[in-house]
């Protein structure tokens, strides 16, 4: 088991963080739902780098809830978040934080409950915790590395599907609207709807990683990431029995974020092999 | 007003026709969150004419019970619905109801949240009543010809925006997967996703259009449809200020279900432009 690489003390700490994370984010839920009740006009919403790479007042109050409740109880923790300075950390053996405070703000600025609350925990270099929370839907995801992954409390697997024609994947085309991503995007997303049985586009990388650990994508696939996007979601889909890797085959980087998964090593392997082609790779 | 094509008594019929089906298209909601809470053992799912094209015994019970009730109270009136013999009835003058028991049965399978019952209620060709359900989620829309668009008894209007480069689109990018269809959509997901700010794939076409209606969506073009499909929805959007038309700017044609809606004519003008040019037209 992968927690051996923890002693018992370390492990005693971990399972710890778990318990305070979850309630921490539980509260943090409020706070986006109280977001999410709001006309646009009331949630302070600015433009970051381009037209539709907005912030809300939300991202930033959740965000500064969860580092300041964490950070007062483990002062020592390192973070990295999305709406911080901490942003560029680069990842160390130390235990840290990875924080996403609304996944899909796009989605809560439109009132598309499709948006989340990320938070991993890393501890040499291992995602020990998981936590995504959609709180307009109530979807709590929990997984501790090791133990499962767990929907409000009841356990969740992937699909057993294996596949490529009977799956039903997820990407992201609104990428296509960047030019410098839209040529790979377009061949990724043509290669993809052709093989599949069904294809979605949710606006929410997380939330499209949890539905691939409950079993209701197959799989999912995305280049232009933050460790923020994936860190959680990646532990529960691991813990559900699935597979996640670099669309190259090699193995999750959180620093260099870009993402297969698959509900099966044979589904993620053939997507890995779908996206070799489509880019001429 | 177009209700003016209606006598007093018309009118009068109208609306007992639509606090009926509002009603009953209630009581069907219970129906499909009894199928949606089951596993995929449970549900009597069987392959129509594709693999991608599922039905469930609980599309089967929810529309037997739909046209049962409205039956038996209007046996005179004609039904055009999904899942009956009635599929391919003409549209004529008479009383009619245009039914899908549950749009998006491939996410009611997988349990994505987005399913639901539309029911329409067209008279000389006019679409006098609709209702769209989404029981997962609680939302319920209706709207009465000339008398404005609601969700949960609150009245709900399409979104003021105007130009293509702030638009959040739709699209049903699963239609790749047929080969018949493939280069059209390609070229329609390629235009539509590189010109807008936004483009989602929710995988129900009604589920979209209700978006339209309330303002979470500003877009949406689909034409492999069934009247089914659009015809509750194409009264929510224009009664909420919106505007919808087949692809090549033409008036919506119930029996030749393309669409491309917009939340302002403006918008839905670009679309027009964009489609043509996408095609080649």
């Amino acid at each position: 088991m992968p927690t051996e690489i923890f002693s018992d003390a370390e492990n005693q700490l971990i399972d710890e963080c778990f318990a305070f994370a979850k309630a921490l984010v539980k509260d943090a839920g409020e706070l986006v739902k109280e977001g999410y009740s709001k006309s646009n006009d009331d949630m302070g919403i600015v433009e970051k780098e381009a037209k539709w790479d907005m912030v809300t007042d939300y991202d930033k109050k959740t965000e500064a809830f969860l580092i300041g409740a964490i950070s007062a109880r483990y002062p020592d923790h390192k973070f990295i978040a999305e709406e911080s300075e901490a942003t560029n950390s680069a990842l160390t053996d130390n235990p840290t934080w990875i924080i996403d405070p609304i996944d899909g703000t796009n989605n809560f600025i439109r009132h598309i409950p499709f948006v989340a609350i990320s938070v991993a925990f890393v501890w040499k270099r291992e995602i020990c915790l998981g936590i995504v929370y959609n709180p307009i839907l109530n979807d709590f995801y929990s997984a501790r590395l090791g133990t499962g992954a767990y929907l409000n409390g009841k356990q969740i697997h992937c699909n057993k599907l294996e596949k490529l024609e009977d799956a039903t994947l997820g990407h992201e085309v609104s990428f296509l609207r960047v030019q410098k991503h839209r040529e790979r995007n377009a061949k990724q997303v043509l290669a993809f709807a052709s093989a599949a049985q069904g294809f979605r586009s949710f606006g929410s990388c997380c939330i499209s990683l949890t539905f691939v650990a409950r079993g209701t994508l197959d799989g999912y696939q995305i280049s232009e990431l933050y460790a923020w996007d994936i860190a959680a979601a990646v532990l529960l889909i691991r813990e559900a029995g699935g597979y996640c890797c670099k669309p190259d085959g090699s193995p999750i980087d959180l620093m260099d974020p870009k993402i297969i998964c698959g509900a099966t090593k044979e589904l993620c392997d053939a997507l890995v092999k779908l996206n070799k082609e489509a880019l001429g790779l």
